[in-house]
């Protein structure tokens, strides 16, 4: 099974959106055994959608394509379809009744003749209806390629992979694959190599091992393919298990059980604990990032943003003079900022931050991408301080993945 | 001038990165008047890089390729170009000497055999030195066709293209591209493009207009694509303005301008107010938003994240007996949180929001994606009530934009 994507759309084309429908599609294409050669995006025109398809079809026997199903004169592939597979548009009652439905019961605005137009269907495909929105999805068959057009609203396309396109596809496949992936801190991806080398070599041919290499860290993926489950399952615990202890003084974690921020929720669980942050330049991204994960707040109990300078007197109590003497940038504030906010909070460990994130300096004398990140709990309160760089969006991902980081280490110690 | 651009690797074919190299090379070659016309993503295997050159070969003259130049056994870019440009590795000295200063200066550790490798280069490429990285770019022109091949680690291609090959595109377009995109809400795209239909029919050849909806929300891209500046300005300038009074009610900035938290920002500070934010369903994220963004400083001023219900009596001082005769999911909830961190922080505005995000109920009776958002200034507090599904990040993502954009419609007011 060859198994292609392809999306249209000038806003990925100009780089105004990220396809992000792309990754939906390939993970949950490998979930069901079925693995993707090629991805592409295209245009918006008649020309590019019949060249993309045509190659499509040249190369892969099932094509999964999402964009250009709305109701405005900018989507064309509808018509390109005509072109494409010989074929003409016919109204199709069910999707009108379907359309009409959804206008009057949560649009509420009067329907317009643009959005009938979506009941326009070819003749040739199958049409899949979409509960949650007004476009169609299509399932074409033709000289032995299966092709599904989708909308390509994120929300939307999901929906319908997940109603009806892929109990349908997994029939069509016998492959099992399963990825399992090693997150390792602070060594570069040769020196792991080097030092995993003799386990590499002895990989059976159902697996294979990917570096990816990303902010100081590096992930590895083991990746299983087979016909069988209990091959698969031995092949990625066994190997994986052996990568793991060779490397156990960087490796951290598992990615397949959630990023960073929910290693720290798990870790912080098993320990009974409690976690709160006082964060200046990651500005709540710390907050955000554990927030994100559900059952949070069992773990996650508060954040504090002091941002400006003079809240993290305002809300925590800090002393004015210890501002003034070390400055706002300094161990001592972030080592203060730690501490009153695990008094405050009551939680068992809190997490600071205070650095300048640039592109001006703000109220410290400290070079751009300098963060003290401090750690408090009933033992101790310390501070460390980094330097990252001077892209401000980079600073705030690296001190946040770095105050992550210390959570980890200090709660599992 | 046909541009395309090729992402090397199996991370991106199974859905484990999303490919935002693309869309930063997409917009970095507008910039400089170059349209990519085709993305794809093909394996980490010689067979598929090989195949997809060949397509890509056929059908543009210009190729940007990133990815597989790492110094493991999974990078095979570098093989797959000699037997595609029919070529053989040579040690390059130049780079061999740069990649022994990165490891002895920055990288300290000792260099490895497999970093040695990446000085070994295809002899018929132009090297372009990778100041911040061990892979070098290599730049081929064969038949026509410029091909460049940069790493895959996003730091050091930009570096690559903003120091070197950015520079040297230039030359080779006349083109002007630039893009106006205005942002409304409220409203969906069949009947926005109802309203400026006659607008939309009058655009002249070098205009084209897209709408992208989203989140309830619909962007109305206009594309201007000439030879003369003057003309491109002209008409992103006059007809972008046309659509915007045509749009007014629901019209409310341009993403060129920044994001919706931006332009609260720049609204804020013409009105010389601050902002603080509490925040419980949404974790954070509002003030990530807003501290994401370069001087936010100056307008915003602190966020509490009183994410445990206990931690909103503790943090904020709101009476417990509220608390529990409201729920911690309520009107009267969301407005006293909003109002006690006006108080607290002495900000001019604050925003709350408090909600079950799900997927399990938490402290509260009301329905998963109940999320109620307060408001208070000095003239007024209130709050209102949301429903936002059932998907755990969208409900997050859908409060934070709600939030955001009740701040705005209280500023500009």
């Amino acid at each position: 099974m060859k198994v292609e994507l392809l999306s249209i759309g000038d806003e990925l084309l100009i780089g105004q959106v990220v396809n992000t429908n792309a990754a939906y599609l390939a993970q949950a294409l490998n979930k069901i055994g079925l693995e993707v050669s090629y991805v592409s995006v295209c245009a918006d025109t008649k020309e590019a959608i019949i060249e993309a398809l045509t190659t499509a079809h040249s190369r892969a026997n099932l094509l999964l394509v999402t964009g250009g199903l709305g109701p405005t004169k900018d989507d064309v592939t509808k018509e390109s379809l005509c072109a494409f597979y010989d074929d003409r548009l016919e109204e199709n009652p069910e999707v009108l009744a379907h359309i009409e439905f959804l206008f009057a019961t949560y649009i509420q605005t009067p329907i317009r003749p643009a959005n009938r137009t979506q009941a326009l269907l070819p003749t040739k495909a199958e049409v899949l209806k979409n509960e949650v929105g007004t476009a169609s999805a299509m399932w074409f068959t033709h000289k032995g390629v299966h092709a599904v057009f989708m909308p390509g609203v994120p929300r939307e396309m999901q929906h319908l992979m997940e109603s009806q396109v892929l109990a349908r596809l997994k029939s069509m496949s016998s492959l099992i694959i399963r990825h399992r992936t090693l997150m390792t801190y602070g060594l570069g991806e040769s020196a792991i190599a080097e030092r995993i080398e003799a386990i590499e070599e002895q990989l059976p041919p159902e697996l294979s091992l990917s570096y990816l290499p990303n902010f100081g860290r590096v992930r590895l993926r083991l990746t299983a393919k087979d016909r069988s489950e209990a091959l698969v399952a031995h092949g990625l615990a066994h190997y994986g298990d052996l990568i793991a202890a060779q490397l156990s003084d960087i490796y951290f974690g598992e990615e397949e059980d959630g990023n960073l921020a929910a290693q720290v929720l798990k870790a912080a669980k098993r320990s009974n604990m409690t976690i709160a942050s006082c964060e200046s330049c990651t500005g709540g991204s710390i907050a955000s990032a554990f927030t994100e994960i559900a059952g949070a707040s069992a773990v996650f109990a508060a954040a504090l943003v002091p941002y400006q300078t003079h809240q993290k007197s305002a809300l925590l109590g800090i002393d004015v003079a210890l501002i003034e003497n070390h400055s706002v940038v300094s161990a001592p504030v972030a080592e203060a900022m730690a501490l009153n906010t695990r008094l405050k909070t009551g939680a068992s460990i809190a997490v600071s931050t205070t650095g300048n994130a640039g592109p001006s300096k703000g109220d410290s004398d400290e070079p751009i991408g300098t963060v003290f990140i401090g750690i408090s709990t009933e033992a101790h309160t310390y501070a460390q301080k980094f330097m990252f760089g001077n892209l401000r969006e980079r600073v705030i991902e690296k001190a946040s993945l770095k105050a992550l980081e210390m959570l980890y280490r200090e709660i599992v110690k």
